[in-house]
């Protein structure tokens, strides 16, 4: 079995891995797409991100879907030949925060391709997956793999979704339309945001945004002021998903939310200065999201209904083989929006 | 009538003023205490913070109760002779936040003593105040001057705990021992918090602290490891209320906060860095908590009930005469609380 | 200027009204299309519900949309010829309810075709209505009278979802496919309900049901046991909108809610029995909802947008001079859904 | 071991057991003193309740603290001799609803003294228990046996709080004053209630209200229209804490609640009829609420750190000997608020 194998900064490998045999609950898949998402660009980039470091050869991927193609005992519910996405979340079940209904906040989380314990756990870009069967949804059968493999970055959008609250009659912000952004534009949509507007710096990305839902799309590197004017009488929008990490995209979203706006911060970056003031004098309130963890199964239940369309960030598969040109490819945001391997 | 006037930062006057006559739905009030606050400070200090800066005399003050000696038309319920706490806070009742539930934060608000619009709102310090009847609550029989007036403050800190949600079974750190952060502690025991750690820098605020209700007390200037014991897991305390506007205080607050914790920032300072990646890793909440509206009756019932005892934060009165000294006073938090001045 | 008035229980007549001008503020609007509602047909039926009744003649109707003809001074933002959809909510903007940003609570309330006050508040079925501009919204071109007329029970719809909260990964129930079940259907599908399964005892307002996007639809005098099967372990529907006010519909909902389920009672019969033992134990939610605020506006708005398609509701438009027959229509739930008057 | 167990209505006898081990994470306990409960009553009265029935012997009792006299292996932070109070409540950890926070609807629960399952799950009357070392919450020195054993009536309060939401500023009123009423009183009280007004058709229990912290307390037998008088307007209270189950209780409380105010539900009766139409043009929200989960601890630590004063309810204590002597007194609501067995 062959797996991507990130030893270092720019040093990713196609290596050999011994195949896992599927125990009691367990599954074995045939991985059929995997997703690049920023936490593997940064490992292959930076070698990490913060604090956390490769410290061991790991291998990458946690946005995967696949065919079961063996049953470990007491499976119930799935068949080999199965389709199914694979949650790469592992919470113990039994910690506090399991017990508090918050698994993503879990003590003792696996989650797969993740420097943040050691050893290190092992990720999901790998020909042959053993997973519990627990962490494998059923796709249906029109959808492709490609979409499948969506449904963990979607799952993290809708649980930024969940963080807002409910989006009827609320005003959105969408800062920042990579993947995530997009995805969250599309979660936002679907669940009944009146109005959303789309901001990046990346042109490609915003047409994305607007093609998929975004009833306005303004590029702030080039009409900052199209998003300033929003900021009149004490602003305009209700809630902000801010998908970027930059810290301009912050202080600009603190700018036009309307008093008691909501900013969901999803995605990181390093530290960023806010205006105390501002958040103190429009009592904003941000919120963090971080992964999810019922939303996976919403995920792919609301993929499998059709009730969202995620195809159009689809824009670039490579064999595995191939997958340093895979993840030069998708550090070019003004090429790519999601790219994925094929297994 | 004489009042406490700024002029300029350190410029602080008492002047003659023309007084003035109770229309329909106004009365006449005596001043007789008023207290410092630390946005009076910033005035006398500063002559202005942030981008709010003096560009006319204006008379200081905002937290002041009076006696009631004279009344205009139509007014019901009170009375000559009434002692009352006067809230410095006039909203619209028009507007859409008006209209919203949240006058705090109405687009034409007329709030004692500030130099955000032009011409100023004038203050209270003066011998004689002409508000709205609405603005005046009558303090029991047996409430002081001087507890009276804290019902600004007090208020602020009960819009603080309602802004966090209900405390029961929380644990609470309060950061800034100040007279708002000791407002907090004894508005977060009265509304049932589980547990509350105070800290700050100064000793003695920190023994106000322990005086009126904090469980525990911490120098976090002379001993930040003992806060930093609370980071063990992923964090201890469910609410914090973050009255000194510091930025170490909050990076710290983000580190011993457990996932979905909640950061209520009252204290104001400048721009702050906040680690992005732990506000969303754990979840947290930031709230900013501005002012107050309902609060105001509230506080000045749960004093008139005596359910609550403030006068542990009164550490000085000046006549008002003598302004300069207490001002001076005031900024000197090794030696005062809360000071007012008397009229 | 005729309109159509009730004298008491089926004593309907249309009656000539001496036209009113449009004062500052308001507009004058040719009413092109008016839905008749569930309370126009207990003042037919019955000559009122419950403790309103009908004290003196009053023209029915509060479901309606035209076109301005003329407008009175200082009206802003609005012109003649505007096609508009108005709203029949009036709340003074002065009450303490008013000002907690509950206006559908307000103590002064003018609600058009209402019995409540004394003298009654007229309706708007007539030829000619004087509408304050602000309950007046604006349509688009492609939307037809009797969609805008739909305007009203959709916002009691997007009320009702408002009241149950986030829908996001909810399973929903709703009772009684009338008019308003048929729209909670559409509204809570448009706000991401990830399953809703409706129930009725007509098949043709199931027909209708299945068409606006339930995912199932029981026929509980036919398949009780069907809908009891969702009780299985302590239950299975997150949120039950309850349309019918009957008070079967509620019990078999407790039955078959999730704890801490959510009914939210839309519909309005007498007295119903509930078994207080599974509300405690299930820890259950029971939430009015009543009216509609902002949600007028939004409705308008995700009309004129398409975001949702009300037409399949739309089951007979009848002159208003024939309002007899159409009122004899429009209570016979074999034939007909929503019934509207053309003026 | 001697036993107080239930047989049949009427039939309570109390039996020699065989002694219990503690077994790994275990602990023995000497009981020194156990409540009786409304639920113990029904058996005693009438061999159950609505559809749970007595259908086997079953040892009675669920509100009971003592002393440890024996540990199981591998229990840490308890020792022989510590004075605990036990919890009844033993959820499975691993169903749905443990995993989603609220063990209090474990799919599997065990709840000492409950008909509920079959076979019955035993009760805490006996002379010694063997428990969960989770379920053993050590009290303070100064604690007395009685005060300790309220820790599960008050747990349900507290519960009944967190349910209601923050209590800043809420005009509260309780109906019913027998022993959970009166816990409800205290806890609301001590979460900040602004006041509370409480209601029964017994002088001594709103004597003990009184004493414990009602600002007013209300005989509706004999003055129900100083009850109704609360309904002006819209009503007066913003929450209702309803302990009676008696359905006069809650229709009342309709009428006296404000718009938006919430019935939390704890005592139980039968069926109830409400007026629909209130609680939709009220939009009242009605919450039931179910035995509790961390407030356990909450309720113990709470106690131990004398933030409550319990002992004004405890009003009778006999030998577990004379149970049926004491079940008969705690039946007698002129005579008796809390009757307790000394085991």
């Amino acid at each position: 079995m062959r797996a991507v194998v990130i030893h270092a900064a720019k040093d990713l490998r196609i290596e050999e891995r011994d195949p896992e045999v599927a125990g009691p609950g367990e599954v074995e898949v045939a991985i059929e797409a995997g997703g690049v998402c920023g936490s593997d660009l940064h490992y292959f980039n930076h070698g990490g991100f913060g604090a956390i470091r490769l410290r061991e050869p790991m291998i990458l991927g946690h946005e995967v879907a696949g065919r079961i193609v063996a049953l470990g005992d007491a499976v119930e519910g799935l068949a080999v030949g199965d389709r199914v996405a694979v949650s790469p979340s592992r919470p113990c079940g039994g910690c506090d925060y399991c017990l508090a209904g918050l698994p993503n906040q879990c003590l003792h989380m696996r989650f797969y391709g993740s420097a943040m314990p050691f050893p290190h756990v092992q990720g999901a870009f790998r020909q042959r997956l053993v997973a519990s069967a627990s962490q494998c949804h059923k796709v249906a059968a029109d959808v492709s793999p490609g979409e499948a493999a969506l449904s963990e970055p979607f799952a993290v959008t809708l649980h930024a979704v969940a963080r807002a609250g409910s989006l009827l009659d609320r005003r959105v912000l969408v800062s920042g339309c990579g993947p995530i952004g997009a995805l969250a534009i599309i979660a936002a949509r679907a669940h009944g945001a009146r109005e959303i507007v789309a901001t990046d710096v990346a042109d490609p990305a915003l047409a994305v945004a607007a093609r998929i839902g975004a009833d306005r799309t303004i590029n702030v590197a080039q009409a900052p002021e199209a998003l300033a004017a929003y900021g009149a009488g004490k602003g305009s929008f209700d809630v902000q998903f801010e998908a970027s990490g930059d810290e301009r995209a912050v202080r600009a979203g603190l700018d036009v939310l309307r008093p008691r706006g909501i900013l969901v911060q999803i995605g990181v970056g390093g530290d960023i200065a806010i205006p105390q003031s501002l958040v103190v004098a429009k009592e904003i309130e941000i919120r963090g999201s971080f992964r999810f963890h019922s939303e996976f199964a919403l995920a792919v239940d609301t993929i499998n209904r059709r009730r969202v369309d995620l195809t159009p960030l689809l824009t670039g598969t490579y064999p595995f083989e191939e997958a340093v040109a895979a993840f030069e490819a998708a550090g070019d945001r003004r090429r790519t929006m999601k790219v994925q391997l094929a297994f």
